[in-house]
């Protein structure tokens, strides 16, 4: 196979070129960026090594001759009308951007603050969470990384239709890298450091792919009260969600239910009542899962954590083209965390 | 004032120690440690500097003689037998430990895990969150770090009967200098460093301190869910709190009922929407808050802050020694946090 | 005492200011900034709370009426122009900037890349490293936070006369609040943290402040090989000095060289042979040292540490403040580290 | 081949098993612990996931029948006594520990405080630096990870003999991994955490180590000025070295001599006068290396990175192994650093 990925001086694109190198079923890696003429991968990421691979301009028109298949790791914005003509080709293109996950377009008005971008029709679209994705269009809209936290943690009872509406709370929280590689205030070092920073409450891009992923596996789940904190560590994410149940529970079964849900998910490891730490899958394409039951306030806590550059986004890609070209779901994908 | 010090080598000695010398009401200081001979301060703390004030083993029958007031930082479960003839003499204590805070003693047993001690009688013992309380016995138990911050955020609205019974939700999270002094496997830098670990969760001592008081303000408030995560931070709590209430409401209503409730609080600076960062009150006593209401689920967002040895431990003490003895709220306690 | 502060919105001047405010000798404070119309103090620091104080923009022609005093935390290379007429006038200032280190003007265009710029006499200006300034004049120039501990480190053997010519290697790493309040790429969180950056290796401005003082305690010493190193914290400064001696040495005999160097010093803790750790100064206006002799080697080693905004910038100039005013050399200054 | 790992809850064993799990050379590992009975690998290491692999106790006796080649990550001072058998029975372990890597028993005596051990025969050994090790014996000594960093910075200059005797002079970092999996006051995150600390001056036990290699390269190096500083960093180490040269240089032949030294080495990445940070290397088993001519104190600056845990212990002793089995030399470890 013959790759491509646009955007690969941004994080999400630098983690998309180590894996793909490393994948068994790739032979030719095209780098695409916003760049005027071709310049070599070494003098843009020196922590790259030397080598010959140069980073071209994208030319929309000849991409479908150059590779067999285009990651996209362009900013939400940007990537909508730059991969429009790929998906009206129903060319192969997994896009870790949010400019292709809604449904609807006054959805993508009002939490991406752009006006008047027409969506493609649902089926030229798969936003596609692996674990629960059983058929793929040629377009993938990749999930979200709070998203897929939020929703591998909160799948196995919503989809048993276990949750009460309303109940749902999620407070979630991310390293920095999410936050992408150009430097901001509130990436200031010494801002963030020694830090805790609430930001965009009720107002984060993720909360409508979640609802609108909730809705389709539980339609009385339309509502999440959901918080995304910044954390003064570089990788990773942890979601702890709180949520009442519409039938009566014990610890027990809450692990029945999950362990059953994620049983032959290589990427999901369900840990019981053991609460993972994000370190445990940091470098790792897997999410943990833990939940304890609390029989007192009648409430469940669901912890899970995933590192926000892989399972997040660059891994979870490389899960979907696995998937989507029918190769072993694990293949190019690390199987330890990057522990201590 | 001649005050004395018990448990000087922990961190809430060692910072009551820097805001008592600074203090213009304390004349002198005596400290105490569980040392067999009276050794130099200098000797424990050399970041203290060369000094001659020694710590001195404590003997309980003297220390009325010896000081005015005594401010005891040694651990829950030791506390409770070493202070119980000061509780008896009435003598002016204050304590930053858990064992005089609950008034059950079966809570007592079930939350720190020790049998068979019987409780003073409440008259006995003030819990003194400073901010609410009005009449103080000279024996003040001063509240726990992550309940200060819960409470203080809670307050305003559970005084006010507005927060509907059972949907209390709080994600609190603290640095690791709440761990105390000694290294353990959870404290050390690789584990936690660049990590995130919810630890004790449904089980923090800190819970039935919680409940207790919110019961007092509103005894519909019987439950709380409570989560606490340890991050990669030496000092600080953020306590992120999510409630559903009794009446309909607006953000200009809930910051109206939050800034009447904390007009005249010199330690509490209410923030209206904009959410505060810990580093903002590191080094001070200071708790700020901030508060979102989202209207789509209508569930109210409440983010409060302190510095976990100030206002969470030593601070606090100072703040309630003044009161107590009539000093000025403020006196011998920063103005500023420590920024950047 | 009326004092002025212009830059009140970096990180020197929101230290300055905190600092002032709880001087003894201090009766009212204004502010100044590259601002447009006045604008409370409120708003750009809400960390500071609320008060009525105003930053007003600087009007450099009625400054001497309204203030006794001005502290200046403005950039290198704004200074020099805006101060100007100030060293003209003979008006107390105090210079946080490099503008008026240097006493020769190539030296200023070489390591300051500004050209044409004609520094004052010397008679006008004194650099005034406090433990070793007997005269000054009404100008001072705070030295930097770099030569500040890599000066007070070797002050005692460089002015004994013992240090070998051309020995000296100063290995220098500093938090990243030296680099200032504005966000650029090597401040950014994901880049900076778990990493160490060596920058401006043998070109840091700091480099001729040093020698130009170390010159007049020795004028055989005029280089010095000197590395800056940007550590993952916000605050301090660790200098690891090594230098050959001009004559033999004992471990004991250089205790004894710092020891009586320091001895009325109150800012200088001599340590001996126990190294200090950055965090045993910070929040404080200390610098810490420890020196230990190599008897293999023949080298010393000398280790000094500071907070990089106290002692290295504005804690230092409040001592300077102090000592220029014929004040008590420590007022306003905090006694003890934040610690832990 | 069959290997085992003996030390595998050390950090240094988890990152073994992790990179030989991977290694296409390997088809089974096994390993051992210091436990009683056998324990399986997941509940040791949760973070590594499900599966059968048991940790076994050690028989020094059966090994040989066990596997073909034993990797040893027991703490210095054990193994000594625990894999003399294996030496003298010559069979093939990479030895991670400081046991067999000095030749005189009085040096290890020295700085190992470990008294009355003979050391093997030195053809019985071989300290093996990969890059400059042409022939192996068995029994492979791992080098310690600060005399990797510290002997690969040093090599071009000491083998072509110009480093001036009596000149060097190395100042070290580490992050906290490297003091291991036990935690210790001084690996307490609130003591370490936004802190340095300067820890065994001129007592570290690698300086035997780099002396012995450096005097093997040049007879008149036999000296080393040698600090090592702890960084509030999980992973890295950075080594700046100071030297003055015996020849006359410049910046570009200083570049000639190190290129061509490493032209040909696949795991040290020369960067010319682009001075490495930590970060470009960590998760890789890369050595990046700059170097900086001051032509006004005539000294060489070098910087050279590794992650301690890679290049500095388990990557190195894979890349010896390769060596020592004539495999690939980069089989097995990872082409990229985990980066951001």
């Amino acid at each position: 196979m013959k790759v491509g990925i646009v955007g690969i001086t941004g994080y999400s694109g630098m983690v998309l070129y180590t894996l793909l190198t490393q994948h068994p079923q790739v032979s030719e890696i095209s780098l695409y960026g916003s760049v005027q003429e071709s310049v070599a991968l070494s003098d843009l990421i020196p922590a790259f090594g030397k080598n010959d691979i140069l980073v071209k301009p994208l030319n929309i028109e000849t991409i479908q001759d150059e590779v067999d298949c285009l990651f996209c790791a362009t900013p939400s914005g940007v990537t909508g009308k730059l991969m429009q003509p790929l998906v009206d080709a129903a060319f192969p293109v997994i896009d870790l951007s949010g400019d292709f996950r809604l449904r609807e377009s006054q959805l993508y008005e009002n939490w991406y603050h752009q006006k008047g971008r027409e969506l493609p029709s649902a089926e030229k679209i798969t936003y596609a969470l692996p674990e629960f994705t059983t058929h793929y269009s040629p377009y993938i809209a990749n999930p979200g990384c709070y998203a897929t936290a939020t929703l591998l943690g909160l799948a196995p009872l919503a989809q048993a239709g276990l949750i009460e509406a309303g109940s749902i709370i999620t407070d979630a929280k991310s390293g920095v890298s999410g936050a992408g590689k150009n430097s901001a205030a509130h990436t200031h070092f010494p801002f963030i450091n020694e830090n805790l920073w609430v930001y965009r409450l009720n107002q984060h891009q993720h909360i409508p792919e979640i609802t609108q992923q909730l809705g389709e596996w539980d339609k009385n789940l339309q509502h999440i009260q959901f918080s995304t904190t910044l954390l003064p560590i570089t990788r990773g994410i942890m979601v702890n969600t709180y949520a009442k149940l519409t039938r009566s529970m014990t610890q027990q079964k809450l692990e029945a239910i999950f362990g059953q849900c994620y049983v032959d998910k290589p990427f999901v490891r369900f840990r019981g009542a053991q609460l993972p730490t994000i370190k445990e899958v940091v470098g790792s394409n897997f999410c943990d899962i833990g939940v304890v039951w609390n029989s007192t306030t009648q409430i469940v806590t669901i912890v899970s954590v995933i590192d926000n550059l892989m399972k997040g986004a660059a891994g979870q890609a490389v899960q979907n083209f696995n998937l989507y070209f029918g190769f072993k779901e694990t293949a190019g994908l690390p199987l330890f965390p990057i522990f201590p």
